[in-house]
């Protein structure tokens, strides 16, 4: 039970391996070596080796004693990022956690990919997302569009991140109002559509707001770890039904990524993290939309979804930020079918979210 | 009840007032304007003004209809800072929140820095904070160190943030043990130190560790706001005793304030939003030390928790990250008498933390 991490060290590495030796002294024991009892050796995290990969950058691989972890997520963030984060020229590039730990902590994603396919009904088709929105609309307006998505195909219907408990349209009367009308579009048109609402509850509301949100039928939940914090994602993946889709949103979080030399890797945060943390989805913004990562970082995120981790399920990609239904086929094509489309406001063009929603879905029925 | 946020957008600033639109409509409808239906128009964000400030600098400030926040610190901070954290080139600058919303999302420090002073019984002197390391030592001698700290004169002894529910020193046995040194400490030396356990719990165990540090007489608890996420801070403020210190530490949340252009400039992280979430004090990385803040970063953040927001009490800046005695005079010089000294390892030099730590107090008495 071990967790190995990898930071990518930039700026000036000649002293790369006095730089990797502090940053396992910072994120475990956080005390001067020399003053250190030899009775808390077993808490001390070790330099594995360093790399240097060029003029400035160098790769630092430090193992973690797992007990550090005392098998809680909580303690397993602090350790790989904690104090790290407050460094520029510092990067998590890369993260492995032994399935035994990864247990301990948590277990990942409660349904991963094949899950979510089984409970959508879509074994090999990518998954078609939309959001409700503007926030600002009465329930009764975001429950007909809810309506209208699900007569038209589309997988996972979620609340914009921006729906809160605000007057225009409360949780505890959207939500009910919602997932209703999504029912019935499913019932109308045969489809499996899922209703997710937007979970960012304080705490003093996440049994209140989670009761409704079960009550009323809904079929998972968009969850905003970067808001609530990554345990409360794990905390849903353990206290909710079997089939209960999470959809995590970068808000907030997403910031961790954006430095290409500081934070967290993007693979990592999106695709290992939340991984680990629970989410059986994560939105990240794709390239050639409102935000800036690159092909190649996207490319990583759908990976880091996908690719053995801790013994965990792998979890689902889900681009958005600016998606277009034109642009489903390259989508496909570079993400595969293993993907969520997350595809916005352009649902709303024409007026008639359920007719462009069926055009949505008729670009990937063809890849069932 | 309004929110203005201001947002340095550096780049390509050509376009600035159309980022800034952008950046409006994003950080609210996240919908295409021209779609939006008219009677979503009150939840919508708005450009207040755009200032070209050099060639590549550009403020933009917007307003934002405090509605839209549903009185939840949750949707705050999604309106300000949601999306926005993907965007590379535009940072949150400047926040400013009424009064009535303030206390409608929580009220800010219960304590402030009146009321930190009030019940350490300092009233004007630099208050002394440390940390009880490494981990991996076992209760038993977290708490001599304790009981040492308190004696020599330190006013806040926390746990150090990687203290969590370890074997070496599990929280229900560690907690109890290390409250009562350091009372015992307290009662044979005549201070009024407290003891604030590391207090990073999954949601299931809030409750319970909560329960267990009430119960053994901590004096506050040192938060982890980038794990537990800042609603918990507001949680913990309106759930605990009036007395009760609550000290902020930046681990992974820092990370939103490294970037030069993106994420959150120091100041509103550390000092205006950890104010309104409730933190009475806030750990950051000073100049000087192990990390990279510059001194007018670091000044900055002592404005940030001292100067009027939103009509909250002012918060204590508590600098930390590598601080040494001999560094005192030098700080208080710099940051005032209203701050925390933060000083770590360097304590336990000479194998005597009592007799460095009534070293470190000696230092700050004249100012008494």
């Amino acid at each position: 039970m071990t967790v190995r991490a990898v930071y990518a060290l930039t700026g000036d590495i000649r002293a790369a391996r006095d730089r990797a030796e502090a940053l396992a002294v910072e994120q475990s024991h956080e005390f001067p070596p020399e003053l250190a009892p030899a009775k808390a050796a077993p808490s001390r995290a070790h330099v594995v080796s360093v790399e240097e990969r060029g003029p400035g950058l160098a790769l630092a691989t430090v193992d973690f004693p797992s007990d550090l972890s005392g098998n809680e997520l909580t303690q397993v963030l602090v350790m790989v990022f904690g104090n790290c984060a407050l460094l520029p020229g510092v990067r998590l590039v890369d993260l492995d956690v032994s399935p035994e730990l990864a247990a301990a902590v948590g277990g990942g994603p409660a349904l991963g990919v094949d899950g979510v396919r089984r409970v959508l009904e879509v074994p090999k088709r990518p998954i078609l997302a939309t959001a409700l929105k503007p926030v600002g609309l009465p329930s009764e307006d975001l429950a007909a569009l809810g309506r209208a998505f699900a007569e038209g195909g589309i997988d996972l219907i979620k609340d914009d991140q921006g729906l809160g408990d605000q007057r225009w349209a409360p949780y505890a009367e959207r939500v009910p109002r919602i997932a209703e009308a999504v029912a019935a579009g499913n019932a109308a048109s045969g489809n499996a559509a899922r209703y997710l609402p937007c979970f960012d509850a304080p705490p003093e509301h996440v049994e209140e707001r989670l009761r409704i949100a079960l009550e009323a039928g809904a079929g998972g939940l968009l969850v905003v770890p970067g808001v609530g914090g990554l345990p409360l994602v794990r905390w849903l993946a353990r206290n909710t039904p079997d089939d209960f889709v999470l959809l995590a949103h970068p808000a907030l979080l997403g910031g961790l990524a954006v430095s290409p030399t500081a934070g967290i890797a993007p693979d990592v945060l999106y695709g290992l993290l939340l991984r680990l943390a629970g989410a059986d989805a994560a939105i990240f913004p794709s390239y050639g939309g409102r935000f800036s990562f690159s092909p190649e970082e996207c490319r990583a995120i759908a990976e880091g979804c996908a690719r053995p981790f801790a013994g965990l399920a792998p979890s689902l990609p889900a681009p958005g930020g600016g998606m277009r239904p034109d642009r489903v086929p390259e989508l496909v094509d570079f993400y595969g079918r293993d993907v969520v489309l997350l595809i916005g406001g352009e649902l709303h063009r024409e007026g008639d979210p359920r007719g462009t929603s069926e055009r949505f879905r008729a670009l990937v029925d063809p890849l069932a």
